[in-house]
């Protein structure tokens, strides 16, 4: 048994320890890919022609053939000489739930260099680790890729005391997000005339295709919400449902494949006397999941998918 | 738009707002379910004897014909002379991944008339409410099922001001749930020996098939955390993937198809002079979603989906 007893305390002293960049809310962005089903590539390539939609079929073959990951590899070259790699396990490689795609256009264009020309892999809903550009081959595999950003990295453990680290190779590889949220404007540190009420607006995502059902904002530390009111999902939930917009409870179907963060907006009644506020804001996705008020409860070794509560200080000014 | 305003502390003064049964930490169960895959139930009926696992063909048939939602009703009654009744959009009710079936035996067992003798439906890590017993009908419907355990309970909104209810047809029907644990021994309030540490077990649990990929628990509110050993997943990953008790990793495939709890045991070391603890536990899942420390981030009409960290309390007895 493996022990973990590091204090936050302990870990702050040594930060060198927690590794990685503070990307803080802005390293997201949304897109409109185009490319072909992996799913169907792959049945394309190894089923007969009258069983191409045949998914089952396709996961049987590999499954008793012994393939259990598909990995992608990059035409990239690292200073060690490897390419970018990722894999998927087949479960969510062949699952057309996933909508993993081999995409050739972004935004209804070719994709330019640097998003990856001419191939690249897309998997919705998960991490920029896994989506390989410049994609040179697709390999059935018994194993994940040995990528080192596959195996090596963007691994989620506790730091283990005496600075010793674990090996991070048998842990699962990263792939879906957890539920976030962000309140884009006001900006933390704003001074905003006092005119009764503030209007805060941002964004909030969850991995796996969980749609956002519910963004909360709270100006007294969570004592008390608001409901914000959610843009239409986009693209529209699965099967052609269509989401009005005048009806705010029209989330029925947030449910599945839900692969664009959502935006929200909400008016917050500002008391005349009060010259600072904390907001803070929370998400609820469609497995009701939702933040953690601190980064606490996230502590890992790397300091990843923190996605405790947005905070920002917002000042008042009553001059006016 | 709708505002919520209501404060917590006005919520407690009003309780009966919070309308819902204290379940505590004993309302969940597991066992082994056998049945046929409700997808291939309706390809047995529907698709050509050709083309029975071509599940893509089944979704395009439905989706064409108009279909949205598959309903089960149940032939019990309840005193308004309706049925217990509850229905799945189809991109749920047809994946494979999500293994819903319609189920005769329990435990390897014919199920018992309280656990819906003849077949039930079984929706893997979704709600109990969803879960239909004595299986009277399955409809094919563009709606989702009328009954009012679908459309007028079980719903996720944050209290209104004034009193007010919100329509709650209009809401998702609450199906996956979020990621959770729960200490079982030792008990809250107990006293025990202080022996220089103790050992606490529980179990962990997240829905829509996310498995557990890290238990921790804290005896200091959180600012420190151990690393729990979790049980092999029960049934194996999918695939015949085996999880090997030797390897505290080896938890690389539990993204997919985990259904049951997974079990989980720590030791952590307490010092001698210490009266009382208050343990936390907090896990999280192959979403790497993790549970909110208080329950101010769940608060909603009905008190559901709490799924906040685990506290007990206990004394240490340093007289022996």
């Amino acid at each position: 048994m493996i022990k973990y007893d590091i204090k936050i305390a302990e870990l702050e002293e040594r930060i060198p320890y927690v590794k990685g960049l503070s990307w803080s809310e802005g390293a997201i962005s949304t897109a409109e890919w185009t490319g072909v089903l992996l799913v169907d590539l792959l049945a394309y390539h190894l089923l007969p022609s009258n069983q191409r939609t045949n998914y089952q079929a396709l996961y049987e073959l590999l499954k008793n053939a012994g393939v259990r990951h598909i990995r992608f590899d990059g035409l990239d070259m690292d200073p060690t000489g490897g390419a970018f790699g990722s894999s998927l396990p087949i479960d969510l490689a062949l699952d057309p739930q996933r909508e993993v795609i081999v995409a050739f256009k972004m935004n209804n264009k070719p994709l330019t260099r640097d998003h990856g020309f001419p191939l690249r892999i897309i998997i919705p809903g998960s991490i920029g680790a896994r989506q390989v550009k410049w994609l040179g081959q697709i390999t059935l595999s018994t194993d994940e890729s040995e990528s080192f950003w596959q195996k090596g990295d963007y691994k989620y453990v506790l730091p283990m005391s005496g600075g010793k680290v674990p090996d991070l190779k048998g842990l699962p590889a990263i792939l879906d997000y957890p539920v976030q949220s962000v309140i884009c404007k006001p900006s933390d540190g704003q001074t905003l005339k006092n005119t009764g009420s503030v209007s805060l607006s941002g964004y909030a995502f969850s991995g796996g295709g969980r749609g956002i059902i519910s963004v909360r904002v709270s100006s007294d530390g969570g004592r008390s919400w608001y409901e914000a009111k959610l843009s239409p999902a986009s693209p529209p939930a699965g099967q052609g449902y269509v989401t009005d917009m005048d009806n705010h409870y029209s989330l029925k179907n947030r449910s599945v494949k839900q692969w664009a963060w959502t935006l929200w907006t909400v008016e917050i009644p500002i008391p005349k006397d009060i010259r600072e506020v904390e907001f803070v804001c929370s998400a609820v996705d469609s497995s009701y999941n939702t933040q953690p008020e601190s980064c606490s409860a996230t502590l890992n070794i790397r300091g990843l998918l923190s996605n405790c509560w947005h905070r920002i200080n917002i000042k008042f000014d009553s001059s006016g």
